[in-house]
Order: C-alpha cells, then sequence, then structure tokens
C-alpha cells in the first residue's frame, strides 16, 4: 500500500512529528553510555517526573505491548490474575503476551461503553486464598477505551479506591492518555496518578513520536523486579538516549498536549460534520480522537476504496474513523462530505 | 556522565549514521499502514532479500535480544536445548530471556577464543530421544564472536555441515556480521548463508543505525509461528517503516561495509600502535573492531578517568577497547599514546 | 477434621475401592523397570486400548490438573488459544496452570447448564491469521459439565463437526467421564471417541482409584512431543505399574460402570427424595452424581454442621450433594430426611 | 520386560514396602476432606515436624522433579538463576522442567566426585544487580550426588554459610537423603538442616514408598506462594491421605532408616566382593547405595543380558549398579560372582 495522506486508520499510521524528530537529531552527537545510563535518558525521565511527581518510578520501554507486559510482570506472579475489559489490548490485541510473558491469567469482562465496573470487579473476588483459583491481584483499565471514550475521574477514582480496599493495584494503558487529558481538561498527573492509578503505561507512539513507551509506578515498592524484567522482556533499548530526547521534547514544550488537542478536535469536528447523516449510527459517545459508527456494508466497501479505516466488528458493521496529530481540518471536512455523500447514494 | 567524544566502551555507545537519519527523515511523510503493511518496510525488506537471496524471509525486531530470542523461539520447544558458548549475549547477556520465553534450556559451551567446535557439540548429542533429558535441537554462534575473535568460513561451514547430519539448526548471532564479512572480505550472504547457516540475527545498531534488528530465515519451513511470536515477544513495532527505511540505506549504500571497514580499521590501527607497549598482554587475536588486552588494574584505574571502556573479567584484569563507525583515527592515536604513556608510567 | 463415613463434598473425598487396593497389592512384586517401561503399565495401557480403540495413545499422569494440562500443552501453542466453559475446572480450578505451562489464553464462554455452544465458539473465529490476536486452536468441554448436567451425544457431535470445519481440535474433561457413559447408556468409547473428541483426559481418581489419570489420543499426530511435555510438567511417575495395574483392574472388571452406576443412582435416589420438599429450588438437572440446589442459608449452615458439602456461590446459595462410589443408600436416605427435617424448621 | 527378582537398574525399580503399603490400606476408611485438609495427611505431617523440627514448612508433591522444580519455584524468579552440578538431577534428568515452569537460568557446574564447590559458585557471584546477567538466587546440591557419592558434614556447612554470606539460598536434592544420613550415621535432621540446608526435597520413593516426596522449608519466609506454585505445577494430590500416610509410615517406624541401611549394606557388600575383581575401575569411592564402575563393553552386554543395570557414560563405559531396600544379600553374592566370572572370561 503506498503512502496516503489521508488515513482514519490508526493515530500509529501517522509518523514523527517534527519536534520530535528535531529532538533525535540534536541528540545525536557523541558517544554516551548504553542502556539508560546518559544524560539525555535522564532529561527524559526528569520530564516525566516533573509531570507526574518526582518520586515517579520511569522505565523505557519499546512499544505498547512491552509497557503493559512489564507494567503486569513487575506485580503479578503466575498464580495471580489481571482484571480487565474483554476488549482491551492487554487482553485481546497482544497475542497472549500477557500469559506466555507472565503465566498468569487474564479475567475479561465484558465492557459497557468500553469501560468497566467496580461490580464486576467484585464479582471476580470469591475463593480468596483457594490455591485451587488464580488470585485476582491487578485491574488493568484503559483511558480512554479501546471504543474511544472516557472513564470519568470519579469513576476511575472509584475504581482505584476499590482495588485499595481489596489489596488490589490499579494499571491504567494510556496508550493515548494524552487525549484523555485533554478531552478531560486535566493535567497528565491529575488524570491518572491523583485518581488512585498506580501503574501507568505512558504512551508517546500514537501522539507523535517515532516509538517508545514509558512504564510509571506511582506507587512505591512495585520496581524490585522491574529493571530485570525490562531486559528479559526485550525491552531495554540499547541507545535508549533516543527515546528519552523524545520524551523530554514531548512533554517540555507541552507538545502531548498540542497533538491530543488536534486530534480530538478533528474527531470532534468529523462528528459534527457527519452526525446528521442519514442510515449511520453512533452506538459511543466521541470523547477522544476516535469516532465509532455502524454504516452499512457497501458504505464501507466504498469509502475503504478511498480511505483507510478499520471495520471493528464485522457481524455489526461498526466501524472505526481515527484521527491523529497530523490530520488536517480540509481532509476531515472532504471525508465528511465523501461519507454524506455515498451514505446518500446508497 | 556526559556525552563524550571519544569512548572505547562499546560500538552501541555511537549515534546514529547521518545517511540513516536521513532515511527516517524522508520517510516520515504522511500516513502508512503500521507493522510492517507499509512500502517502505517492503523496501527494507528487498534490500535484505537483494543482499541475501530472494527467498530469505525476513523478520524486523527492536533489538538484539529480541532478534536472538524470536529465532530460538521460532525453532525451538520448551523440551529441547540450545547449544552456545557460555561467554554468548544469548546465554549471558539477555538476563535469561531465552528461558522465560522459549523456557528452553541453554548448554554454555568452554570457548576457545569465544569459539566453539563440533567436538564439544557432540558431546552433548546423547540421550537422544529420552525424554528425561533436553534434547538438543540449535546450535547458536557469534560472529564475531563476544572476545572480537572470528569462525574461519570453514569453521562455520563444518558447524553447518555437523548440524545437518545431526538434525539440528544452525543460528548465528550477528549482531556484529558486518564487521566480520569486511574482515573476512566476503559479502553479507558469503559469510553467513551461504556457509550453511540456517537463521541469522542480523544486526545494525552496533553499526550506525538508531535501532532494528532483522531475523532472517534462510532455511525453508521454519517461520511458520514467527509473526505470532515476534507479536507475543513485544518486538512488533507500529511504525516499522521507520526501521524498514534504515535497513534499505545500510544495505543499498554499502553504508554496512563503509561503516564496519572503519571500524576494524580503527581497531587494527589501535593495536599496531600499542603491540609492543610493555605489560600489556593481548590474550586473543583482533580480527573485528574490539581490541582486547591485559593490563595492570592502576592502569585501568588511570586510562578509565579519561576514556570510558569495559572490564571484562576483573580476576584476569581482561579489558576491551571497541571501536566504533564514528570513531576518529586522531582519537585512536591520541589513545594510544595516553595507552603507552600510562603503561611506562607505571 | 476427622474422616467421616458420610459426605457429600466430593467424590474425591472418598477412599480408594478394594479391588483397585487389591491390584496394586498384587503388581507390588519384584523390580521393574521405572517409568512404564514394564509389563503392567503396559496391561493398563492395553486395557484402555481394547476400550477406546487399538490405536489410542495413551499418556499416564498423575491427577486431573496434569491430564488437563498436558492435553492442552500437546497440541496448543503460546500464541493460540482454548476455548472453554468459563466454570471449566481447567478455567477455575487449576490455578492458573495451563496459562503457566502453555503460556497460551483461556477463552472463557458463559455457560448454559454448565454447557456450551458452537455458536458462542463461532463468535471467536474472527481475526484468523492476524498477529495480533490469540488464535483459537481447542475447544475443551467437560462431561459431565461442573454443574452435573450432560452434553447430548448431538451436542457432543456438533461441536466436534464444527471443530472439524474449522481446524480446531476438541478435548473432553472426562474427570467423570464413566459418570456420563453410565448415564448415558453408552460405552466409554461411544460417550467420548465416537462423538469425535480429539483428546480425552479419562479419570480415574474420583470414581474409585486411589490416583492416576490418563491423556487418550484419538487423532493421529498429536503426541510427537507429549513425551516430553509429561516429564516437563513433573507427571512421569516413576513406578508407574501402580497405575497401569489400576487401570487394568478398573477397566477389565467394568468397575469404572458399577463405581459409576452406584454414585448415579445415589444422587438419583437424593433427589427423588428431596425434590418436593418446601424451599429447595433445584436450578440444574440432576443427569449424573451430583445435586445442585439452592437453599436458605440457615439451612446451609444446619445442614452443614453435620455433612460436610459446598457452597458453589455464595450469592446465589447454590451448593452441591455429590455422590461417590461408597455413598451408601440409607446414608442418602438419612440426609435426604435431615435436609427435609431442617428445610421445614425453618 | 518381565518383573525381575534381582536388578540393580535403580532403586526406583523396586516396589512398595509392606508398612508402607499396610498404611495406605489403614487410611482406606471413609470419607475426608481432599486436597490435605485431613488428619491423615497431618499425621505425615507431623512425622515429618518431629524429624526436622516443629517449624518446618511441609509440602506434599507427587515425584522428585515435582519436589525440586516446587523448591526452586518457590524462591527463584525468572530473572534469576541456580547453580548446580552439570549432573544433578534437576539440571539434566528433567528435561528441562526447571526452565519452562520457572523460567529461570541453571548454571551448571563441572562437578568433581559429583560435588561442587564454594570456590566455583564464587566464580559466579560477578556482575551483581547488572539487569543484563541472570542473578543467582539458590544453589542445590544432591546428597548422596547422583555419582553415589557423599559431601561431608563439613562441605556442606562450608557451603550453607556461603551462601548465607551471598544472599544466596541453599537447596539439598535428598531424592535419597535417608542412604546419606544413614551413611553418615547422622539423624535426617542433622544431615541437612542443621547443616545450614535451607530447602529440602525429602524423597521417600526410592526408600519404599509408593510414591510421593515432600518439600520441606527450613528458613521462614520462603513458602508465601508455594501452595498456589504447588497447585498451578499440577502436584496437588487430592487423595493426599494416602501420601500423608505413607510419610507416617516411614518415619515413625524408623523405616527410611532400616531400609536405606539396607540398600547401603548391600552396595558395600557388592563392592566388597568384586573390588579385587581384574579390569574393573571404581573412579567413584562407594558411599551410599550405589556402586559406579567401568569394565569392558563386552562385560556390560554379557551383564545386561542378565541383569538390569545402566550405563551412565557409554563413551567411558562408566556402569552404575544400584541396591535398593528389597535387594537380597543371596542375590548381590550371586550378582557378584557372575560379574568376577564375566571379567575373568573376556
Amino acid at each position: 500500500m503506498e503512502l496516503k495522506k489521508i488515513s482514519f486508520a490508526s493515530d500509529n499510521n501517522s509518523g514523527i512529528h517534527p519536534t520530535i524528530l528535531h529532538a533525535i537529531e540534536q541528540s545525536n552527537n557523541g558517544h554516551c553510555f548504553a542502556y539508560g545510563k546518559d544524560p539525555i535518558t535522564q532529561r527524559g525521565e526528569m520530564a516525566i517526573k516533573k509531570e507526574f511527581g518526582q518520586d515517579t518510578e520511569v522505565f523505557f520501554v519499546f512499544n505498547g505491548t512491552g509497557a503493559n507486559v512489564l507494567a503486569v510482570k513487575s506485580v503479578v506472579r503466575s498464580w495471580q490474575s489481571v482484571i480487565c475489559a474483554g476488549i482491551s489490548h492487554l487482553n485481546e490485541d497482544e497475542c497472549g503476551a500477557a500469559e506466555m510473558a507472565v503465566g498468569c491469567k487474564l479475567i475479561p469482562l465484558t465492557e459497557k461503553n468500553g469501560k468497566i465496573s467496580v461490580e464486576q470487579i467484585a464479582d471476580h473476588l470469591t475463593w480468596l486464598g483457594d490455591e485451587h483459583r488464580a488470585q485476582p491481584k491487578l485491574v488493568s483499565i484503559t483511558q480512554p477505551t479501546e471504543y474511544g471514550t472516557l472513564y470519568t475521574p470519579e469513576e476511575i477514582n472509584e475504581l482505584a479506591v476499590f482495588c485499595k480496599q481489596n489489596n488490589l493495584l490499579l494499571h491504567m494503558d494510556g496508550a493515548r492518555i494524552a487525549n484523555a487529558a485533554v478531552a478531560l481538561s486535566l493535567s497528565l498527573r491529575a488524570s491518572t496518578r491523583d485518581l488512585g492509578v498506580d501503574i501507568l503505561s505512558f504512551g508517546g507512539t500514537k501522539n507523535g513520536m517515532l516509538m517508545g513507551e514509558a512504564v510509571l509506578f506511582f506507587t512505591p515498592g512495585l520496581t524490585t523486579e522491574t529493571k530485570y524484567f525490562r531486559k528479559q522482556n526485550m525491552q531495554l533499548f540499547s541507545k535508549m538516549r533516543f527515546v528519552g530526547a523524545q520524551f523530554d521534547a514531548y512533554l517540555n514544550n507541552n507538545l502531548w498536549q498540542h497533538n491530543a488537542s488536534h486530534s480530538n478536535q478533528m474527531a470532534s469536528i468529523l462528528f459534527e460534520q457527519i452526525k446528521d447523516v442519514p442510515n449511520i449510527q453512533f452506538p459511543l459517545p466521541v470523547q477522544a480522537n476516535a469516532v465509532f459508527a455502524i454504516i452499512p456494508t457497501l458504505a464501507i466497501e466504498r469509502l475503504q476504496q478511498e480511505f483507510p479505516f478499520y471495520v471493528f466488528n464485522e457481524k455489526t458493521n461498526l466501524i472505526r474513523w481515527m484521527c491523529s496529530f497530523d490530520t488536517q481540518k480540509e481532509d476531515v471536512i472532504h471525508f465528511a462530505s465523501r461519507i454524506r455523500e455515498t451514505m446518500l447514494s446508497l
């Protein structure tokens, strides 16, 4: 497939934001120790600590799956379990990486608008201490969810309080956390740590980085083994400075905010442009940078010839249109008009 | 630690070669499908196939550990074993990643000048078919070895023939294979596949890339599961095009050769400059881009204040001076003179 | 807790049937090779082959969890998944053994009367060939189910046909398969292999044996690695003859049938005696050797003081009364009358 | 192969001691809770605690591999390593079970008379805290060794002291610990716990039991996860009382001592009878119940026609003659005379 200027397939179909690329170039100067023992990696860590709190423990990894699995592996043993949404990336889109690398059980819950609730988790807190049952240890949520929806701060806090009361840890898959923070008008810290999240997979790739994610531990005492697991999980980058430099640039210029604001806005515009088009259903609220819709098969086929995007559910014809930091307003308008035309022509 | 212009610690302490960085920039143009389904990744694959043969199966991964483990996991089951040098990266420098991710046994052999022999492997081909014993399946060698030495083409071919006769596969950890090929005046293909190697971890990071390695399968039928294992091993890069672009640039301009020639030459110059210095021993031949030496503790301490490098064996004072694609001749000359002065001043 | 003559907790609370114990004694005569290479183990295997077909491949293991995990591990890779009922022993009662030992994903389905359906499985056959998703490979059902109910032969056959059509294998957890065969008036073979089951966990412990289960493979080509996995899974018994002797005795005297008939009959009598007692609900049909009921908390407490049994669901007060090969009719009558009294006294 | 009255193949080729079988029969009386929550299992645990100390933590498992792996898994994480003799059962005879179930690295040392030393271990205590290296956590020794030799109490104590000083734990594979204790004229406790051993795989199967081993933890704080790992490792026996009963009988009647004394004595007699036979070499001292010898190939072939035994090393013709609790003196005398005749007839 050729490079397309206009695609609504995924925010990871985009490239590198110029500021990020510039930061990489600026760091490409001479030798420094590998594997993170260098001043540029340190700058990246400091930028993260400035944002999330000085006592945040930071572990850079290569990608989102690497981040999620390292988060789980750091705190979950093979005889324990992770409670998460069935549709979560951790459960459904990582080819069983957690089961392979941690050996633990995932307990998939049926989500509602992408979200899971305290009541659902409580149902699985039975047979505690019984060696026949995998013992729940971690709850993992995604913000924004895989359906582009948002947990409210209150919902996250409720989950966090419940977890603490029940000796569970709370992990957030924040591959797109910037989009959530912007949508909620909160800082990165206020939308994660301050709500009671223990561990965050802090993503950058989908919001303008070349690659690089960070696993952030806010609760003390969870990382005794993490550095070994990162190496064992094949996630220790030798030329780590080039991840550090990206995070430094990403945070210090509010680039995260700028980019996420933009992609959220593009999704919002797209939705506004098409919300009254006949024969489209919107089963999910548009709250971040994705628009989910249900359209006829014929419309899917016609639109996909011009614009790449994914069908999420072939039975229900649920499709996803994802906006990115580099999605242009005129392209959204154009796309919206093509949607309208297509739907009207059916 | 600050950035140093002059370091002999490792070739992965270096940065990105300008040609590579340029290729990344050139690929940063619009959207394309993620996870390798894009034309730029394809260009990288084609460059590799041109070099190693059109039927080569190519799997890009993030780093060297990821490459080695994916190679092993693709062909070895948990009840089988891998025979390798005790000092191999696979055995000693990956924090047990193969045991964790594959669950198999590694059988570490005592190397001689970094190399293992057919006779040593043969000693472990006992109790075949006996379910009490892990069954040997793969032999893994490193070229150049962790001691900077080279297997001769004949030695590799002998290993390969033996492996085929004994139903074993031969893997080569080629994190620095470019340095070996250049030193042997052979093409990449002639120094690997044509000698009977079944699977190659083809490294680029240590020779000028930002990051990115490729696992190459030359023997048909070995990759039925590899794409799943790559994902599960957290090695599937979403913005894969930026690895493809690097390999494309690395191979099509003979950059691999140019860079490896240079670093080999720097090591050679360093050795020539200091080979007659008193009180230095050279227990290993200088054949690629590393110089191994044994020097007094006091000399280690004094030299390390100025130039970063590693002590390989604290008992024997075996140290390693590694040259890189960006090591400058004047720096080598300067370093050599400092070594001489230091040794004479003891 | 003291030994009780009367317990309805589980059929594995019972001891060893005298015929089984006698067989062990008779085999305790001199030396023979360990690990199954002896004539008594062979007799056990021959008894199984006579029952299930001469080409059945037989692997003895220690216990039910060992059998299920060996079945899964023999045919499922870490990147594949197993579809099963959420309440299945494999999913819920083995402390995540399959995830640990195979590294694969389990996909738990919501059962209906303990059973899963072709439609439910079909829902998970999406994204085939997509490396982001664990790929379904095995369907596992339990017969009789964990709720003491039975799949009809037609239902099993429908599942088997569907599996074959969709490149899936069908495993049956037959920890109590004797109870099912007897209830269906079928031979062991007719209730398993002849319905299309590929792999059977063939249990004996719950029906009068000391210990010992067998994994039976009916479909050719599935056991290339099984003997190695059995050893690696810590399931290879040195004095294997004492399992072989038990299976020999269990099958050759129709002991399996006699014992299972008895325990089924006891459950049936219990149900008949209490089915009209007020305030008891029977949410599940009584089809094998278990009676499931819902009774008030107070009744649970009072009855448990006298008779051990398990509460399956503390929220719904679902309890299980399990009959065994050595459950006596007078004890059942006595228990039934105590249930009646207790319920009337509330 | 038929049952043989006379075999020198292995002590696990023997059957069940009558006292053990009697204990099983005596426990076969009515129902009791499964999985160890019964008074007979408790009796077995109490017998062990009486012998080894009241604070000993006891976990029954099925077999020796199950015991060793549970010991390792309880205290070693995947990023850590186990240092042991290359010839140890754990390393060589368990088909890589530890690597599969724990995911950790084993570091095999070259033994001397079956034994490893503090100096050898010390050589591997390098790069501590470096995430590139698997970190040593456990030392595992076998007593008596796989070569039928004994560590002296002083040697074990030296290992234990070294381990404590270096933050390592000491595990002893005591599959035949009774033979060692008897040979050293020490109690079971004095030959294990009192010498500083932290964890013992306490074997019974090779010394007269039907099956059943126990993992004993002497050092507090090591078993937080053990019960879950036992279940997950498929080592939790439902009718556990029948293991408890065996250990009770094994210890309370000094049966362990009686049996081990006997088998040691038989090995001693065998050795005495043949030590002056020409053309036999005895490369290893006879210290427990095994005689190791080197004899010509022709002698091996002729003797094996009459008496089963194992060739340990086909290159060196090292063979093992193992005596058991039920080896008869007249059979030993007879065997010795046949060895003499065979050797003289060559």
